[in-house]
This record gives structure tokens, sequence and C-alpha cells, in this order.
């Protein structure tokens, strides 16, 4: 099989199965590959075509993709843990967030995932896209340390929903497990 | 300015005038910011969201993104320069390509750009996608040694020009200085 036949979805799926494919998808091709960049830009391509084979709203996501840790944040002079853009698909986004800066910073601060249904009405949130109306965000934990965290927008608001929250979370373990991370 | 207005490029221009763009939105995204992976993001999505806004054959890209050299083979028992894949926008695509393999191993292993027309008569072409049809394969070279590629596919044969070549070759340069490389 080429590679890329791994991001081609069948329409009429339902969601469930879409993101079951994801996941059966990112196992292959993370088999004998433990290089997080190159997996995380799997990942994030299977994503974003997983929901763009969907019905409204998951066809409207406009960004799907990483934020990792940044290595540089741990050591003096910085002092203050922050996130850096990891592989995504989507237009052009913002470098660095501080944990606990707006949905991004508050999953990884908290190691909880955020299901907001409108960024508007959420404390502090950052607009890389002003198109952006709903978001989740899901932290990829290692030994009790979040490593990354996986950032899906939409363009529509409550374009995500418990479904996307379980398949998700099922999905940030897989990516703890499968790569070596810096 | 919000970060995605980056990639929002005016229909109409020219091919010159949107690589100009992607090159000043680059220099604009890389100001203190050297992480070669962030920075490397939100290149494929520039040069993505450029081929996208301009008229056929450009439009018909349907990958662009980056590979980079592959820590791992340079130590033993691989002892095999590699490439490995990073960041991207498109299909899923193959995580590693030997030196002198394909044409992104082809443009690895010469250091030299390689302009293809046909992928389908180039010799030990790697067809992650069979939807591909021509390549442009752009070696970032620092101190003598490539330590990425830019690649990008495109949908129909004769995708890519001098023009494609004068402008990614530029755009190599900017990349090669504005990171840190691992």
């Amino acid at each position: 099989m080429v590679h890329a036949d791994a991001s081609t979805f069948a329409q009429g799926v339902t969601k469930e199965e879409a993101y079951q494919q994801v996941l059966d998808q990112a196992e292959g091709l993370f088999f004998e590959q433990r290089n997080w960049v190159c997996n995380l830009s799997n990942a994030a391509s299977l994503l974003w075509h997983a929901y763009k084979s969907l019905p409204f709203p998951s066809n409207q996501v406009n960004w799907a993709g990483f934020y990792t840790l940044d290595p540089l944040s741990l050591s003096p002079p910085q002092q203050q843990q922050q996130l850096i853009l990891g592989p995504f698909q989507g237009k052009v986004a913002c470098q660095t967030i501080a944990f606990g800066r707006g949905v991004c910073g508050a999953a990884a601060a908290t190691q909880q995932t955020q299901l907001v249904g409108d960024v508007a009405a959420f404390p502090g949130h950052i607009a890389c896209d002003g198109a952006s109306r709903s978001e989740i965000v899901v932290p990829v934990v290692v030994e009790g340390k979040v490593v990354a965290i996986i950032d899906v927008d939409c363009a529509v608001v409550d374009g995500f929903d418990e479904v996307d929250r379980v398949w998700l979370e099922r999905f940030a373990g897989v990516i703890a497990g499968a790569c070596d991370w810096p």
C-alpha cells in the first residue's frame, strides 16, 4: 500500500469509525518508527483527512495538529514552561504558548482535556485564527508529564463532542507510547 | 495580525509574487524563533496555501513539506544516511528515504535541486502517493551538509518550472540560516 492511502477515508462512515481508522493507521505507521516529528506529522495528516471525510460539523475543522513541550522553556532564564508549535495541517499558527494560557495552555497546565464549544467565551483565548470558533485540546502525558498536546480547531461553534474527547484521548495514549520524546 | 493571516494569499498574483510573500512571511515568523520543528511546520503551511492560491498547474500541488536528516542514521549499526519525514501538508507520507533513493534521495545525495516533470520516468521513484505526477526537491544545506530537503509534489505532469526552482532555492537558504538544526 502506498502511504497516502492511509489518509483516504470513506464517505458515509460514522465519527467513531473514522477515529478507529485513524488509530489503526497510526499504529501501522508508528510500527518500528519512534521519531516523534515523523509520527506527529503523519498523525496530523490522518486527523485532518478524517475530519474532512465526515459530515458537518466535523468537516468544518480548520486546524489539526500538535504543540510539544518547548525544551528551551525548561532552563534559565525562561523558567516558565511553554508549548511550541509542532507538525500540523491548516493555516500558519502561533509559535509558542505558555502553560496556563488559553485553551492549549489550560490543557497543558491541568493535564485535562479542554472541550470548548465557543472559544470566544474561554478566558484568555489565543486567536491564532479568527475563523476558529470551537476547539478541543487533549494532553499527551508520559510518566506524569505533558510532552505534547493534540489541538483541533473548528470554524463553527460546538464542533466537538464527547465522542471526540473519548477518541482523541485514546489517540493521545497511542501517541504517548509510540514516540521517543526529546 | 493573527498568525493564520500569514497563509492568506490573494487570488490573481503571479507565482513570483506568491513566493515573495512566502519568504516575507517566513522571515517574520522565524524572527527570534530558531526551533526547526516549529519553523518547518509554519513553512509547510505557507507553501501549501501559496500553491492553492495560484492558477493551474500550481494549484494541483498535493503535498508540500520537509524531510530532514535522520539523526539515527548517522550512527552504527545503520551507517547509511537517510532522510526522515518532517512537517508537511497533504496526505500521509513515507517515513524514511535513503540518500540516493528516488527524487528526494537524489537531492540529498547530490545537494542539487531535482526538478522532475514526470516522476514515472525517474529511476527509483518512490510512490508515496500514486496521485503525484511531478515533483521538485530542493536541498537545505548548512556548512556543506544536507540538513533537510523541501519536497513538493503535484498531481499533474510538469507542475513545476524554473521559477519554482529559483524561489524554492531562495527559501531553502532562508530556512537553512533560520533554524538550529539537531
